[in-house]
């Protein structure tokens, strides 16, 4: 019998999770689960061109989009909808819906609003819906203490209001998701983390995940509580931030010191005990590390008795959503922006990924239109830039003719394997590159100096004396 | 034929250096230098020690006194002196003369104080002794920038009033000497970097470094400026301060929501791009991650133009130095720190080491005497605690007995081995226990519960829910 399974949410954690289960079999190679992906009315177009196993959006990982389809049409068991009627008979409910916290001000990181509304809803609904030994498993990302103190409240009132006395089975596991070419099996063949409000929660979600995990290869991890998996979650995320804004801090210093930091780095990285020091870059973006810290400082100010001021951890934020004007100050030291032929290549925040989301591009970009430059952008990952969808594209490299300066914002392959030769040929004498990813080595930097090409880099201070020696 | 080396300044790095060296040999056997150690005068007893053989320092590194004793006695390559007139002969001169720098507040890091007299008249004396083609190299933890700005121009200086136009050869390469067990071995074999003013100088220190390093297995590090060796030293040592800082501030946090955050960690840790995150602990001490971004901070405001705030470096330097209060904190949820019988067991700021510089213990024991606490430390490494003369010592843990408070915070072996049945013997009942550094598994923790002992823990949100389950 194949387990009813409903993922609530189809984003790009909810869409990849239902393909997941419902490619899972067992032993004998029968399918697990009976899998329904529910969102939001409305987006007709959307549920049909999934039912038709067309993915909704692009990605590297060529075997999404054929699982998605082996699951529609050969197996059957995935459908997607808006129609809430389903969840009556889901022996688990995944919960993936989006709970986004806002920064209010640049200057103030404590002033933030989190918008808990869809989520709550959607919470709601399920309350309403579910039966009472349905196990509900949270895997959004959301502030330490949510599951206890908002999630489990909604349901019980619920539950009340049907006349259910039984406990709501309510877990909380975080999946580490990497969109990217490993897209499903980051979610098949990677760590978990998991906790539940009571015992039988804990016992429940341990059960339903070891039936999609590859357990045997990456244990379970199971913690007294659902505030545990809930934080593990954002301090995994805000260590990573942090470690990046402590990084572009030094670069400010060693590109005043004339020094070559990712140099310095290498050497540093031999010890086993800094191998994760962090390179500099453009800049921080996608959905994650830009705001989880954010949430953990909500978690502190409005469920701890005595709040925590998490100043280090949101000074981190502040810096990594600053790091792209770093990029414009560079440009600035060299060539006014006023009326600047700008090129920037790269949109994505993340290399060989069509994802614009929170990307330092766009805050770089908007620097410079304030400033009064005229930017055009290339990604090939990108058709329509959402966020800035005024910003001409360019499609080919022979239009950087045409600019004044170039900046290379994204570390996609296609920019890492043209050649210096490559370089030179489509840009016009006199072009400034600022090479803002370390996309460019020594060797094609001085091919590119040596051809009346300008270059700067972030954390490049050698860049000046590289023709000295 | 012996090649003549001094090394000035014989401290824990210093002396380590020198008997290093005293012990290489080429592949017949020969012992490859003929080693000076150089200090400040009238330290008589300190010299006479070092030349018969014995460590004026205790060092768990077993080696180190025999490998000193065999330079001494058996190889004769080795002597230690105040007289300066050795300088003339050596080919090399290793400069490891403390540099100190003074934070002259807590609220605010940027009110600091560099002491570098001592430092710069250790290089006006070489430059007024050395010989024209003597490869001076620092090894000494400097402030980026600092070899070429400063020391340079003293022995310039020094040169020509003595009519030598020859440019000196200078270089810089950073040790990593941990003290402890592997003490001589983190000089020998360990990576290096270095760099020197001038080609000619980076040939020079790469030829001698090659000498005594194991460079086969370690390979040796160039980089391109003494400052990028300046700042790699100062940048791994924040990095890690930095990491500190950042989990500290999530302890709160963690605490606040009953967490216990070493198992977060633990799960967080599987990632292998967050296997260096750091566990929450008792404070931050020693002579290096206590204060070397500070020295970044100096470069910044005295070498370069434009100065670069490094603010969120220096957060972390703060965030450490306060950590030890946080111990105190939980004390005094629990007790009144007036009067309090307090025992703290650990005043080395490391594990199995007897080093007490800028030890964590030394804020939290001033703290709680402030508060009228009467506190006795323990410490198996410690005869004297040079910084706090007047705290009473304990000698052996049945005195324990007499204390209400027990603060356990440095992980020495000899606290880890301790059995739960060991713990409550030694403590009279209704004794509050501290985990300052997670000593005490959960296993023993309530076995201490259950025997009358009150147990809390920094990062140990979890252990009022610990007789619970």
């Amino acid at each position: 019998m194949r387990k009813k399974v409903a993922v609530q949410g189809l984003g790009f954690v909810g869409l990849a999770m239902a393909t997941v289960l419902a490619n899972s079999k067992n032993n004998k190679g029968e399918s697990l689960f009976e899998v329904t992906g529910i969102d939001v009315p409305n987006r007709d177009d959307f549920y049909q061109k999934i039912n038709k196993g067309i993915l909704p959006f692009k990605t590297e990982d060529k075997t999404f989009e054929i699982e998605l389809k082996r699951a529609i049409t050969d197996y059957k068991n995935f459908h997607a909808t808006s129609d809430i009627s389903f969840y009556k008979e889901a022996e688990v409910v995944v919960c993936d819906v989006h709970l986004s916290i806002e920064k209010k001000s640049f200057d103030d990181y404590k002033n933030y609003e989190l918008h808990d509304s869809p989520f709550k809803k959607a919470i709601t609904t399920l309350g309403q819906t579910v039966s009472a030994n349905c196990l509900v498993l949270v895997e959004t990302t959301v502030p330490p203490g949510f599951t206890r103190n908002v999630v489990y409240p909604i349901l019980k009132k619920e539950f009340l209001a049907r006349g259910i006395i039984t406990e709501p089975l309510l877990a909380h596991s975080y999946e580490r998701v990497m969109p990217g070419k490993d897209y499903l099996s980051s979610i098949r063949s990677y760590y978990r983390t998991f906790s539940g409000i009571s015992p039988l929660s804990r016992e429940k979600v341990r059960e339903f995940l070891s039936l999609f995990i590859e357990v045997e290869k990456y244990p379970l991890r199971e913690e007294a509580s659902p505030e545990a998996s809930e934080l593990a979650k954002v301090l995994e995320n805000s260590y990573r931030a942090m470690n990046i804004a402590f990084i572009y801090e030094w670069t400010l210093l060693a590109e005043k010191l004339g020094i070559n930091l990712f140099s310095v780095i290498q050497g540093i990285k031999n010890r086993n005990t800094h191998n994760n020091i962090m390179k500099p870059g453009f800049g921080v973006g996608g959905y994650c590390l830009t705001k989880d810290s954010l949430l953990a400082q909500w978690s502190s100010d409005n469920i701890c008795k005595e709040p925590v001021d998490l100043q280090f951890s949101l000074l981190a934020l502040k810096i990594n959503d600053l790091m792209p004007l770093h990029s414009v100050d560079l440009i600035s030291k060299q060539r006014s922006l006023k009326n600047l032929k700008l090129a920037l290549l790269g949109v994505s925040y993340r290399e060989d990924v069509g994802d614009t989301r929170f990307s330092p591009s766009e805050v770089f970009v908007g620097e410079c239109l304030k400033l009064g430059a005229n930017v055009s952008a290339h990604d090939p990952y990108i058709d329509h830039w959402d966020e800035m969808p005024l910003v001409p594209r360019i499609n080919e490299f022979s239009e950087l003719q045409n600019f004044e300066t170039v900046v290379l914002g994204t570390r996609h392959k296609c920019y890492l394997e043209m050649s210096a030769i490559d370089w030179v040929k489509c840009m016009a004498p006199n072009t400034l590159v600022v090479d803002a990813f370390d996309i460019l080595d020594d060797a094609k930097i001085v091919y590119l100096l040596r051809n009346n090409i300008q270059v700067i880099g972030v954390g490049k201070g050698h860049i000046s004396s590289l023709l000295e020696s």
